[in-house]
């Protein structure tokens, strides 16, 4: 039956194309065709690769689909396929060092190798996590302990007088506001500063506002940067953050979730200069670098204070290694931990660092070609600078009309490309205006898809036109 | 490669009885036979599925081994290694329906399933998570913003003024207090109320203290019931916490991580009779259900609230579809998620209800077994009532001695065991004794396994007995 799956997966990538990018099927349409109970008897496992033909199929998105340029991309490449097959068929489950030591190690070599790559200095140790939701959230709790001398271990956040602070731009994911409201800091004691025409955060009005919640009584705490932000890519300037946050004593948290993997090229790496002044750093291999979803990697300065916010030590746990091992249950929120280092061993070693740079170059170039079209041709407005994959822009019709029919419009066109099944964007706001934004970086994206995406916008902005005039 | 991959690990689970369940590396052992740094060039892949072998096997811990007695069982059985290789070929990122409404509508779908296999009402609803700790944790900051009416919507947990307390008993699991420390209440506003001979939670000690508690100007928030304490599987009594939970307004969670799965048998739910009073309850089918991990059932009474604490809802996430279906990003902490539903699906329909039921019944039974040996043998004392599938035991040799001799009498039982390769438990506290804790459910863990054990526990008594004589 393995045998039978790898085959069905294979012929399933290599068909990819003929699917369309985005799901079409209506809500509740899947969940209708599924048994209302579970089976009593066993059922043969042709069935099961038979309904996952049949049911589950036509309910997917395509997320390795060359024509997928929404949200950011989701890269699932065959060799971390087989890492994780690899480890599914191992089944360790490596909370503690003992409980399978070759989990833990590998971790921490595959780490180093991710760190060597993106250029970071050995002050900076890695370590798994599922999502950059989660790890930042635990760059944020790992803030409010630093500043509140472990509180935890007392009457904990609601016994402090003084309240704490955190800042991020307000272009910064909507995973950061989660991790502050989630960390007890409170919306009011969040705060989200004015961004520049480039979308990056001012730090100008950074120190204002640190300023005045200083006079003000409060307690600065942790300073959140983006490396890339989901919006637009935008580049807050990490150095002169970096600085303030030294000034002040803030936890400094890079969020490089996209834009991290592209530096292991060394001319991206400019995009987050001061990147060694932060704290924590938290970047998505699953979404640029192949390995499969998911793969989130957190790095960090002082492994010492995570593990104490981090750690239990309950007797159960206890094994005669601990004072020599990594125990990784120590270094994040869930306890049990899957062996996920295996797929980006895969993934690395299978392509070797020269073809994964030269695939992030493939895509940085695609991403320049796209921006070129946009900008020859009339009636498209880009609506931010391009550093690295995404790009964002609208279409203004002849005779500009309001904000609400060029939104209109827009929404039009994404509705019309995503619907044809042909390409899959994100129609997003970018400060109060409708963009369409093209994310590229799938693994099997090439120049002719983004050509074609091209087409195929002209072609929806067309069927848009008639659709208003009729 | 795949079919290369998919030989090797059957090959690997059909000799896994070979292997020495616990590795026996030493500490540094693995990663010094590892690169140091990444490779240039991509590799051949047979190079990659060698050093699985020559490499990472030695460094493997054998969850799935049969003699696996340590921790709580960790089961990967091999339908879900198959669900699990088919969402890793999908490679779909489930965070919005829309991203692929199969794996949002399939886990409703599944959960539901397991729902009425536990025989809980339809006022619960399921959620995948990672694991009982992150679940756990969703649960105390749903608590935290019950008591406090949304106060992350305001300043946060920080500016409260009567101190929030969270009660459980002073055996429940480390992932309790860890989460009420992450969500900041504090180690002085966690009570960990005393337990009865059984270990299970004492109702009238709970009382005693949430009146102190109230007397003293606290607000009891959130209250945490064990089904299955991790040291000894005891049942803290659901009913009468429930009952003291509606009569204060306290959250009710119960960690059902372990028992849970047993619930799938309708002679095992007395164990957490009341259980329909709790807010919300989490259990581990990854543990001894056969789905891999990671795959933890969270199920909650009202989801309208756990949106409410979990979702934000940037434009870039919006899509046309959200008034109608189910974003399974707002129900947990990571934005992103894996397709986890596939495999708990495969592993249903492979065994159908009736297998999954005998198979538990099997191991329950050979808990009886093992504890009648026990029973039966001259100085072996059993610790603790054994109403699932652990027992906790310690070998008393002729002319007791002191505690601490017994502690160490015991200890290099379970070092000689765990060294010897044919088993490994879990040698940890129950109250301050030390004891050696049998956990039986390994998928492939037969009878003739648990006499194995007994009989090597026999050959490891005379080794310490002789070690302590040398």
């Amino acid at each position: 039956m393995g045998h039978q799956l790898v085959n069905w997966i294979a012929d399933y990538r290599s068909r990819i194309e003929e699917f369309p990018v985005m799901s079409g099927v209506t809500p509740g349409e899947i969940r209708r065709r599924l048994p209302v109970a579970p089976p009593q008897q066993g059922e043969p496992f042709d069935q099961v690769i038979a309904d996952l033909e049949q049911i589950i199929l036509p309910g997917i998105t395509h997320w390795n689909h060359p024509g997928f340029f929404a949200y950011f991309p989701s890269n699932t490449s065959l060799a971390s396929v087989l890492g994780d097959l690899a480890a599914s068929g191992l089944g360790a489950q490596a909370m503690n060092w003992q409980t399978s030591p070759a989990a833990t190690e590998l971790e921490e070599v595959v780490m180093d190798w991710l760190r060597q790559l993106l250029g970071l200095s050995a002050h900076f140790t890695g370590v798994i996590h599922d999502t950059a939701s989660t790890a930042t959230l635990c760059a944020l709790l790992c803030a409010r302990e630093r500043s509140t001398k472990f509180s935890q271990n007392r009457g904990g956040l609601q016994a402090e007088t003084a309240p704490l602070v955190v800042y991020a731009s307000d272009q910064a994911h909507s995973s950061i506001e989660k991790a502050a409201l989630l960390a007890g800091f409170g919306k009011e004691n969040l705060r989200l500063i004015e961004t520049d025409e480039n979308f990056a955060m001012r730090v100008d009005r950074l120190r204002e506002a640190l300023t005045a919640d200083l006079a003000r009584g409060l307690r600065p705490c942790a300073l959140v940067a983006t490396t890339g932000t989901t919006a637009s890519t935008a580049l807050d300037p990490v150095a002169g953050m970096a600085e303030l946050a030294q000034q002040h004593g803030l936890w400094l948290h890079v969020d490089a979730a996209m834009a991290g993997s592209a530096m292991i090229l060394p001319e991206c790496r400019w995009m987050w200069e001061g990147v060694e002044g932060a704290d924590s750093i938290v970047l998505n291999p699953h979404k640029w670098l192949g390995a499969g979803f998911d793969l989130s990697a957190y790095f960090v300065r002082d492994t010492q204070h995570l593990i104490r916010v981090m750690s239990t030590n309950p007797s159960y746990l206890r094994t005669p290694y601990d004072t020599e091992v990594k125990n990784l249950r120590d270094w994040g929120i869930p306890m049990g931990r899957r062996f996920r280092a295996l797929k980006l061993w895969f993934v690395i070693r299978e392509q070797g660092v020269e073809k994964l740079q030269a695939r992030l170059r493939r895509d940085l170039a695609n991403a320049q070609l796209f921006m070129k079209l946009v900008d020859a041709a009339p009636h498209w407005e880009r609506l931010a600078p391009v550093p690295l994959q995404t790009v964002c822009i609208r279409h203004v019709p002849e005779g500009v009309r309001s904000e609400s029919e060029l939104t209109a419009h827009n929404l039009r066109i994404a509705n019309t490309l995503n619907k044809s099944g042909a390409a899959y964007l994100t129609p997003s706001l970018l400060k109060g205006k409708q963009m369409l934004r093209v994310s590229i970086g799938s693994e099997a994206t090439e120049e002719r898809h983004v050509q074609a995406l091209w087409q195929a916008l002209q072609a929806a902005v067309l069927s848009s036109a008639r659709a208003s005039a009729g």
